[in-house]
């Protein structure tokens, strides 16, 4: 059997973390083989960009060395992880992928988006997620939560709000574009509400868990 | 008047780093405006890439990851220290270019040409070098002149010598390529001989120079 890769997208603070721990738990006591991993970050060269893409005070990078330093972390990822572990059969929780870059460096950056689609090419060599959950929260309800977090704001999160709101559109467009991949979940609901949604959706959309 | 990029390109060992140094002290008494940068590493984000790129133990690094690294690299040099310089009328002295990343990951790891053209096209944005100095010396040589440096090898130098080969034998077929653009010169020459070339080189490429 082979693996299946589900994402995990939406704005800060819209609870990807938390959802993402929970449905771990739930396919490993399933006895499905699972791995959490995320973007950028998912490798230790990615460890590397990651910090240099988020370091608050870098605010001297370009918007193209930016696009392509998340296709870099992203080509690492998918060749180091992504594509052994779902050869192993593995399930694959990842929080962020493409769907990330076209909404916050195409839709929050305003960068040109066939430089964007011709990166994620490149950069996912013919992987294709099998499931994308959208976590759609308020944009200032989901900064607020992670301000509360007490977490140091990033880079991204420093941006101002019409960017967040311009990163929010680009989800809702793109859940409107590939309904067949792209699922919404409304994240304003309490986090078992929203567990047992995933759950759901989750055992309709991917045939091998409704066996188990 | 706008500033002029003079490209310094060629195999491990062959004098490039001298050279440079010896064009750059002879146009500052020239009185021209002139820096000397590199790539990679030529900016502050630069330094991180290219510590990322060349570490000696760095194995684990993808081809297409290694490609889109040298792509953050450039795009943000060509913004952040290229356009700008030029702009302000500098002779600006690069350690490497474009052509590096078609001689190396190109020819050198037979990568695929066309990602190399796509990926080196987003990263330049229309800039192009006004002269290429191509410092062509034996391999064997160029290496052993290297190790003889004391410096420790990176992870480029420690390829098997097929690989220089190949690396060597994409600069012969660009120089055929572009002549307008690339010059050859012979490296196996003592130091002077070749800066006097060069020297007439540029008088003769850059008409700015010859009326100083």
């Amino acid at each position: 059997m082979h693996g299946k890769l589900i994402v995990f997208e939406g704005v800060e603070g819209c609870g990807k973390t938390t959802q993402i721990e929970l449905t771990s738990e739930w396919l490993h006591i399933l006895g499905v083989p699972v791995i959490v991993t995320r973007e950028p970050g998912g490798t230790s060269t990615g460890i590397h960009l990651r910090r240099l893409l988020l370091e608050a005070n870098n605010n001297a990078i370009d918007p193209r060395t930016e696009l392509l330093l998340y296709a870099a972390d992203r080509a690492q990822h998918v060749e180091q992880e992504l594509k052994p572990n779902l050869a192993a059969g593995k399930y694959v929780l990842c929080d962020r992928f493409i769907y990330s870059t076209i909404a916050y460096q195409g839709y929050g950056r305003n960068l040109d988006m066939n430089l964007i689609d011709q990166l994620n090419t490149i950069a996912i060599a013919g992987l294709e997620a099998d499931l994308v959950l959208w976590f759609d929260i308020d944009v200032e309800t989901g900064l607020a939560r992670k301000r509360k977090s007490g977490e140091a704001a990033d880079r991204i999160e420093l941006e101002l709000i019409d960017f967040h709101h311009r990163v929010q559109q680009g989800y809702t467009t793109l859940s409107t574009m590939y309904p067949e991949k792209i699922v919404r979940i409304n994240a304003n609901q309490d986090k078992i509400t929203i567990q047992n949604q995933i759950r759901q959706i989750c055992t309709q959309r991917l045939p091998d868990l409704s066996i188990k």
